[in-house]
């Protein structure tokens, strides 16, 4: 199986630098991977390095806690897409989640997704799936689909992991209008297997170049 | 010692929910802390619930990576001072500081704190100590005191924590010009005294009541 098309290889340390993320492109293009994830100060350089490569860049967005304000989601989804990002990983509010807020929650989905939209670049939002009941799971899903988001994620990697099971759960309530990401703890070949096969479409991992090794 | 007036008494988990602020704020005036610290989702709740309290409200900016842009930072700081938060806690951009940019980094602890003091509120500018060496600790010291920042913050707790020689020094390099917080693993009463031995002005801690019990 290649697993290469799958991976976003990502790199999200607070302290990472430029040589770091200079590698980590440098890898991804290597190795032909679907796209790297990195923060959103290294985003034009990332974009300038890949500019010939297949490989795009994505970046994160309220990460990894997911409570800072619609607005200023707002402002650095379009700040990164206006220097280069083609996929935006953003953070749900699960502040509000937890709180019952689902108007608040509906409205940050929307507009994050419509910011991406109107630039005709894909969106990823982030659940945080290992913090929340299925209940909370199937709200939010229905929320990303009628927001026509691309993609379900599953973990930000820092405060929750993915599971198999979520990973099942996000690929059924998706019914085919939404992909799905996997993401956090995933770390070898055998792992990228089990969660591809589980229903992901993408697989976020900092260990890319040890999963197609 | 009364330690109840330097606390900063903080919840900052990425899921917490509006009865969970509910209590942190009522610990807060029950025991007479400095402020709270929390998501800036629920700024304008907690300011509500605190009208009539001396305890403040404050935020995270930022938070805890850092590496969200400039903008972004800003617009979220100017909101939740709208809201209520009269302290602002934000971190600086690690990436940049790894990357040598140092032009950037001061340029973004410029525009954060010239954004707090604009409406007569304090920022407390977050380094994250354990993740840098003693230069860059000096270097990022001279840009906080150019920039007037009102403290200075060791840690987010989430990627590091205080250290009693990083309290020592940051002391030592503010010179009296500011403040210093420590926060991040601090859980007891000890451990707090030795803190402000050390020569800490205020203590982070999601253990306050346990910390003055």
């Amino acid at each position: 199986m290649d697993l290469n098309s799958y991976i976003d290889h990502t790199l999200l340390r607070p302290d990472c630098a430029l040589s770091d993320v200079n590698e980590l492109c440098k890898e991804a293009a290597q190795h032909g991977f679907a796209a790297v994830c990195i923060p959103p100060y290294f985003v034009s350089h990332a974009a300038h390095l890949l500019r010939e490569q297949s490989v795009r860049v994505s970046t994160v967005i309220g990460f990894p806690m997911g409570y800072a304000s619609t607005p200023s989601k707002v402002e650095e989804i379009k700040r990164a897409i206006d220097e280069g990002a083609e996929e935006i990983d953003a953070v749900v509010n699960l502040c509000a989640v937890k709180s019952g807020q689902w108007n608040y929650v509906s409205n940050d989905i929307d507009s994050m997704t419509t910011a991406a939209h109107l630039k005709g670049k894909k969106i990823k939002i982030i659940l945080e799936t290992s913090l929340l009941d299925e209940t909370e799971i199937r709200k939010l899903v229905e929320l990303c689909l009628q927001a026509k988001a691309d993609y379900l994620k599953t973990s930000t990697g820092i405060n929750g992991k993915a599971s198999l099971e979520a990973v099942r759960l996000l690929k059924e309530l998706a019914g085919g209008k939404a992909r799905v990401k996997a993401s956090g703890g995933i770390r070898t070949r055998w792992d990228a297997e089990q969660y591809l096969q589980a229903g992901a479409d993408r697989i976020g991992s900092s260990a890319g170049v040890a999963i197609v090794s």
